[in-house]
């Protein structure tokens, strides 16, 4: 019998609940189709961090390195600042261990209820790669006063008036800056990713980008695209700025397939085709890292106010169970797992309140792990 | 009877047949409510570009400062590379003029059909506050590689490591970047302006930020958001990740009253808040200066493949022409516009195809001149 050991980090809020049902499930997909797993709790959160004052230190993220995948709940509390727990472990993890694939399916299942008129489940089935390493993630800027030698805000007047031949004034006297950066590589190897997914499904790669503004990176995002897609003539592509695709999510969801795109912009369309394919309580994603560790989490966040009341939903983090067994290599256990899903949703009678029923995570999470063990 | 000279650059692609429908509409308005305008019509775009190699100079832009408003079409061609007319006009209108507000209204109108289900003219009526100089819309970027003293990607990740104490390791040759910035006078200038707006209408206001990740940029708008905040104790207020709101658009639009955002953030939500309140086809849009030369447009592109058709809808391009002549003090006019835009809708007899219609351009504008005329 295959041995597994996975670490878990249930995070914070609602993260600790909804965990305890991924685990339920995926010992129930054991149980059926024999492996065992042996889950290493890890503490890291907002109750550690006020403790101890740790977010996550380098030798626990060394001692996850060793381990194929990573179950996480959520992270984030409001006793912290924003972007501290966020910054300090979730993205401290998808760098340290190069996460560089953030996959997210969007597909609306049957029987789920949809927000958009005519669409069904046909119409919402698609995959966006989200580069997850760099960008405007690296977490590079600051702020500056006129009159020290730091005046950003001068140099760029001065350099975009250069560029349009144009006298624009400015009297601020404080900014603040950010910086984003995409290298060569870790573009390439997000956008090969891409291809390779639709090369094996027949399909096309949608890339997002805004390069008619923010050309200088993402005119080279553009470029390393260009020079990718010329390598698989027999792939359709096509651009979309990210403001547009926002509404062709909306308004015609069938068009994609693959859709690759940078980090931020994966994140903002990533929360819309959660909601296209039925909300938050449905939406699971994979930050991968191919030949290393990778980290399976339900993309919605730690919900704070229903933390401890037994009422969200947990498939979101049940469904990033399947793909982080898949990751191991139990794809028939992980099939399954999705089915038992469908199975629960058509059956409609085991629900949480954002699906229109009243029942609880525990027994949601316990429903799913008997059709799996009955199926 | 009130003169107005009204400067016109009708742009690229479809810009000329919308602008036609526009100026055909005001000057039944001004037929109507008794004012006069001298249209000055303005060859800036793709063919100008072409034939002169001029994008908009100085000079264009200083004749331009001395009126209240002008009325712009569409700007953006195939031939050109994305980017060069669109910062080259477009964006250096924006930024020479001042206009540091870009106001969007998300109104469903009675009638139109809205992608939503359950979504009514009731649940979908707010306005984005959109601000428009600064941000990462200020052209400021570039590309190193290793080893030269430009190596700002070998820099990021020291600085990154540093901050989280972690060993994260790059090896890519070639990076781009691209610097946002936003200034304290820049950033209150459009929250007092959101504030302004609210207080008129006893309303609320939602802010939009990455605060959690682009902590620099955002963090400094988010501190400025509540100082200005904390002086209006009488208008209620959120904050909203930008990932985040693209869920509430589609899933809970009535929440919204006022919407303020930095400006990337803003150009992508106003799409989706197009798609929302019924399509392209129907979403106008302010660059406004308070104190000085606005500017007004639909919010769409110029659609080139559209281009002599005779067949996009007019109504965004027609309804920015109400909020122009707002801006000049014509209000009875303005509203009269979007009367006759409304009325239109619901009789649906005269409809271009997006709204599931047979008729041309020309039709729909002259059916709203006409509505006008008799109302
Ligand atoms: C919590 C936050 C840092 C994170 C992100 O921005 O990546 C989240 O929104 C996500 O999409 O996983
Ligand atoms: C054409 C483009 C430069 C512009 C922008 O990004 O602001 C457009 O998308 C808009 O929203 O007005």
């Amino acid at each position: 019998m295959a041995q597994y050991k996975i670490p878990v980090l249930p995070g914070d809020g609602i993260g600790p609940e909804i965990i305890t049902e991924g685990k339920k499930v995926i010992d129930a997909a054991g149980e059926r189709f024999g492996f065992d797993v042996d889950w290493i709790e890890y503490p890291q959160g907002a109750d550690h961090y006020l403790e101890t004052g740790e977010l996550i230190s380098e030798d626990t993220l060394k001692e996850l390195s060793a381990y194929d995948a990573i179950y996480l709940g959520s992270i984030g509390d409001d006793r912290i600042a924003p972007g501290v727990l966020e910054k300090g472990i979730l993205l401290a993890a998808r760098f340290y261990l190069d996460q560089y694939i953030n996959l997210r399916p969007i597909k609306l299942l049957e029987g789920v209820w949809c927000p958009l008129k005519d669409k069904t489940p046909a119409d919402i089935d698609f995959t966006v790669v989200r580069e997850n390493t760099e960008d405007f993630y690296i977490g590079i800027g600051g702020r500056a006063k006129t009159g020290t030698s730091k005046d950003l805000l001068e140099v760029s007047r001065t350099l975009y008036s250069a560029k349009f031949g144009l006298d624009i004034e400015t009297d601020s006297e404080e900014i603040a800056y950010q910086i984003g950066m995409i290298s060569k590589e870790g573009t390439q190897r997000v956008i090969d990713y891409s291809f390779d997914l639709a090369e094996k499904s027949d399909k096309h790669v949608s890339s997002v980008d805004k390069a008619n503004v923010l050309s200088d990176i993402y005119g080279f995002w553009r470029e390393e695209f260009n020079t990718i897609a010329a390598k698989h003539p027999d792939v359709k592509t096509d651009f979309n700025y990210v403001d547009a695709i926002t509404m062709w999510f909306v308004k015609n969801p069938e068009w994609f397939d693959i859709v690759v795109t940078p980090n931020m912009f994966g994140d903002i369309i990533t929360d819309l085709g959660a909601m296209v394919q039925g909300g938050l309580g449905l939406a699971p994603g994979g930050n991968i890292n191919p030949n290393g560790t990778s980290m399976f989490e339900p993309i919605h966040g730690s919900a704070p106010k229903y933390k401890g009341m037994n009422k969200v939903n947990p498939i979101a983090t049940i469904w990033a169970g399947s793909m982080l067994i898949e990751q191991l290599g139990e794809k028939e256990a992980a099939d399954a797992i999705v089915s038992a899903i469908e199975k629960n949703i058509l059956e409609a009678k085991v629900q949480t309140y954002d699906m229109g029923g009243s029942n609880t995570t525990t027994d949601v999470g316990s429903d799913i792990a008997r059709i799996l063990l009955e199926m």
